[in-house]
């Protein structure tokens, strides 16, 4: 099994934190991806990935599965260790609703402002920019933040008791907002403390 | 188990298409929503989804599930009848990449032209719109479109061989298409017969 993907970026991080999770890094052979350079969007590589965008999961049936929310569902389905999608179906329900707010409020709204309203990955790649959208989803970032806060104040992690995918997620999440300048607004003092206990995981803290 | 939704919307749909392929519509009270008169936005109901969208899920302990996939996770993990989601690793990744294609790119894209770039559900709701953001959505539809033929060329339905909750959301995503009158392009003949073949499933056909 591959994972083509570039190390360092925020979708990467997420699945290669899911393999750590699993202590299943070594399962996989990662192959680099030349994002800065536009390999991704090569004919070759929209082969494997249509959307244009890594990390791509390449099975041993030449098969290929991208999203990191997908490519999470495969690997907590294949290998052993502490569930990250959850069992049962209130629980996993939970976490895909969790997941999914993570992502389009704080991860892919944090990505748009960068893509749209900063340089983002420079001229070559960032050729249809919208920077009054990009601006907007900034706003989108800092709400999703004071909601998870909210969220904390409830519960150990972000779909209860048990860290998941969710927090993945948005442990990305805020790690492209650093990157992207996005400020945590003051006082989320549940979100920060989750924040330092999740980078104190094996998984993230290698 | 309630759920709060505004019928004939097409997020609402996906839920009550996945609760009648199961045979479980009549398991289910279903509780209006007045979206074209604000009521998703009232602080009563963002305390059962901070989403402030239609449809959400409440369970008979109180608590709250939104974002149709993970509704559709708790009825297909609750309800018997042909699995929505998929079993095993590699189907369940392979339709979970479908699903959020199917959702980012086609009813999420339509979403977006219709509320920023359309009338939308008229002024009183659409008081934050970003025009230039909803046209290059529509563009995006319409590629989603073209791609989803491409993957109906080989299958026959949006995940392999078996109908799932990628299906179920592409079809919302066509309704909601002609609804904001995003045009199928020409020639999407795959498309366009999968279309008609959802159409007549007597979870869609009634
Ligand atoms: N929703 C996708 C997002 C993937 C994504 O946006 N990846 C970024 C790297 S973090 C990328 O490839 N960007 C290339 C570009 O913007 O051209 C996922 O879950 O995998
Ligand atoms: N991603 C959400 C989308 C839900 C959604 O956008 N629902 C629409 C009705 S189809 C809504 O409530 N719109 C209210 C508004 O735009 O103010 C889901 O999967 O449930």
């Amino acid at each position: 099994m591959k994972i083509y993907d570039t190390e360092g970026f925020p979708n990467p991080a997420r699945v290669r934190i899911a393999l750590a999770e699993k202590g299943a890094l070594d399962r996989v052979a990662f192959i680099p991806v030349d994002v800065m350079g536009g390999e991704h969007r090569t004919e070759a590589f929209r082969q494997k990935n249509p959307d244009a965008v890594v990390p791509c999961l390449e099975l041993d049936d030449g098969s290929h599965i991208s999203q990191c929310t997908a490519i999470t569902e495969y690997i907590d389905g294949t290998f052993d260790g502490p569930s990250l999608m959850g069992s049962g179906p209130k629980e996993r329900a939970r976490i895909a609703m969790m997941n999914l707010r993570a992502e389009s409020g704080l991860l892919n709204a944090v990505g748009d402002y960068f893509h749209h309203a900063t340089p983002g990955l420079g001229p070559d790649l960032e050729t249809d920019q919208c920077p009054e959208w990009g601006t907007r989803r900034k706003a989108v970032a800092a709400q999703t933040m004071s909601y998870l806060d909210d969220v904390l104040a409830q519960n150990d992690y972000l779909a209860g008791d048990a860290f998941s995918v969710a927090d993945i997620t948005a442990f990305a999440g805020l790690a492209f907002a650093d990157f992207a300048k996005v400020e945590i607004p003051a006082g989320l003092e549940n979100l920060q403390a989750w924040r330092a206990k999740v980078a104190a995981r094996p998984s993230v803290a290698g």
